[in-house]
């Protein structure tokens, strides 16, 4: 394809791949997309490993970094560590994530470790420094207008800032504070999403952009995993697709097995958007741990970001680990950030193989609505 | 078009339109598209008056009729009364709304009327009835897999029968109780929707279909109001659209005229799913009056169905009559079913132009799509 985002990107297939692991970024990349690692819980030393691995993978091909910095989180404008942060998380919250692990027969360490922070000082500039000295050809920020810093080092460093939206009001607001890309993301998305559909929330945020003038180039984001959704958001006029979830049961994925698993069995109506991990709603698998969680009538209401992470982080990737095990109370509640698009998610495949798939299926899906109007 | 869709139903292009209103679905039927009058309200006698008209319109062009016969309610089974399910109706509910219209300085009648419902004793047969005493080409059932009675009166009259889904299990449920088309309605559509949105469902439910070896043709429905979304789903595998909320806007639409103005300036993050107008889940304009019940924490939980709709709907219709007259209270609970496409509907048009404004529309997004994979 040589669509004007292809060109821009240098890419064959504008199909956004974000992802924690390595191996993905750099297979969808190779294979024509353009793989993003998700930097933002890595130390800057880690992400600089991560990404000079990266680079040896696809020798000048383009990826890109997302660095989460949200506009609003606990603790933000103090100087406080992430010690200071952890003592605001009260006792009862303590205690209610042991009674939820001990009546799934998961006994509590006795000096239970809480998770760091990584927007606890200047971890965010920090990473963004690191992600420059490697040749990333775009630096996105998945919740909120990015900060001005990223903004800036977008313009000084020529490479593009992309930013997730879930409202044709963000939208607007991310044009005019400058970005380059807007990704709409839908609320059947997995991880941070709003309330509005993509096929909704597409043509919604592009009529919106045009309204100011702004030509700011879009993908669709939320509950794409096939090549036929894809094209269809192409149809109603998205750059290309930004995808999440479908990497997740990729055979590169760090995705833990057992919630693989949960992924391949599970339908579309095995989600459930809840604050209930991180403080801010987000579609994750449906499982015990999310069921203790509001919105679940009469459950806890969640911390605010970051406090919910630091809170459960560290127990959920304990249970992860138990779940692989065989542990039965920790399968019930094992779960991770998954969008509705789960229950097109059947088999667990390479990377490239997904990618390829996702071309074959695109053309398809443009040669059927194409046939659609021939006589 | 000459899809099978269209060959089969004996039109131009496969955009279906639901509406309460006589005068949309004529103008629909007689624009090129499949209009589908929604029938439960209407009196056996009001329904044949209706039809009637709708023959004397639309000369011999196909149109079609929904009849709400859902699986499970209040009363089924029975031999009850519209007076009796009445008797049903828990006092503190009728309070609970005499406080809600007090509070938007609403007087409440000494003897407020509760509706009457066409679920009572078998009106729902009578209607139908009715309808194939008509040249109709089509009978629908929105909610849960048709009654036996249709089934059976589609194959004996040689009318297909349609029905929507909200999931992969409803579909396939669906396609073995025999029915000729199903309706793959998403998460954002107006009235009764499930969980799933339009994007992920259409693909989900053809997958499935093609799972039990069934090549029902499937609808999209849900948040569509353009003709680049509908393309988008053809694209994934759709056979055309089923559309309700965009009708709603039009001239000859029978929406109250205030609420008309608020979907105009709606954005899509303007609806809720709530169970607070029939007792079932139903995507609504958000007012003070959905507001006042769950989901909303706190908030009244609604009766099942139809006692929700028998306690509301009554009270509804004067919140719309005194809304048109100015009355600011009224203005501010005035709500009625309507998708997130809402955010999308700007413009008071005639039905016709929103059908040609779709085929136009739907051409643009097919060159768009085929466009994106020229050199």
């Amino acid at each position: 394809m040589k669509t004007p985002i292809c060109e821009q990107y240098g890419i064959d297939f504008p199909l956004f791949a974000f992802s924690h692991c390595r191996d993905v970024v750099a297979a969808v990349t190779n294979a024509g997309g353009l793989g993003v690692l998700g930097g933002t819980a890595y130390t800057p030393e880690q992400l600089e490993q991560e990404l000079t691995w990266i680079d040896e993978q696809v020798k000048g091909k383009p990826y890109g970094v997302d660095i989460i910095v949200p506009a609003k989180y606990e603790g933000k404008g103090e100087k406080v560590t992430g010690t200071q942060l952890a003592d605001r998380i009260p006792a009862e919250y303590q205690t209610y994530v042991t009674e939820l692990l001990a009546s799934h027969d998961i006994p509590v360490e006795e000096k239970r470790r809480l998770g760091d922070s990584n927007l606890s000082g200047n971890t965010g500039e920090a990473l963004l420094e690191v992600a420059l000295r490697h040749p990333i050809k775009l630096m996105a920020n998945a919740l909120g207008v990015p900060p001005d810093y990223m903004i800036e080092a977008g313009r000084s460093s020529g490479v593009p800032v992309a930013a997730l939206v879930g409202a044709r009001e963000h939208a607007i607001k991310q044009a005019r504070a400058g970005v380059d890309l807007i990704i709409a993301q839908g609320t059947e998305a997995g991880g941070h999403c709003g309330e509005v559909s993509t096929l909704v929330l597409v043509p919604e945020v592009l009529a919106a952009l045009a309204e100011i003038g702004s030509d700011i180039p879009v993908l669709a984001a939320g509950g794409i995993v096939t090549g036929r959704q894809m094209a269809g958001c192409v149809a109603m006029g998205a750059a290309g697709a930004w995808t999440g979830s479908v990497w997740l049961t990729t055979e590169e994925a760090e995705t833990a097995p057992h919630t693989v698993q949960k992924m391949l069995a599970a339908s579309s109506r095995d989600t459930i958007r809840s604050a209930g991990r991180t403080g801010k709603p987000s579609r994750q698998l449906v499982s015990d741990w999310t069921d203790a969680w509001a919105p679940n009538p009469g459950k806890q209401q969640p911390l605010p970001l970051p406090l919910q992470s630091m809170l459960v982080e560290p127990v959920l990737r304990r249970v992860d680990k138990l779940a692989t095990n065989g542990h039965e109370g920790a399968q019930a509640l094992a779960t991770y950030f998954v969008g509705q698009g789960v229950g097109l998610m059947n088999k667990v495949k390479p990377a490239r193989e997904v990618v390829l798939e996702f071309i074959e299926d695109y053309v398809a899906a443009a040669e059927r609505l194409a046939g659609s109007l021939e006589d």
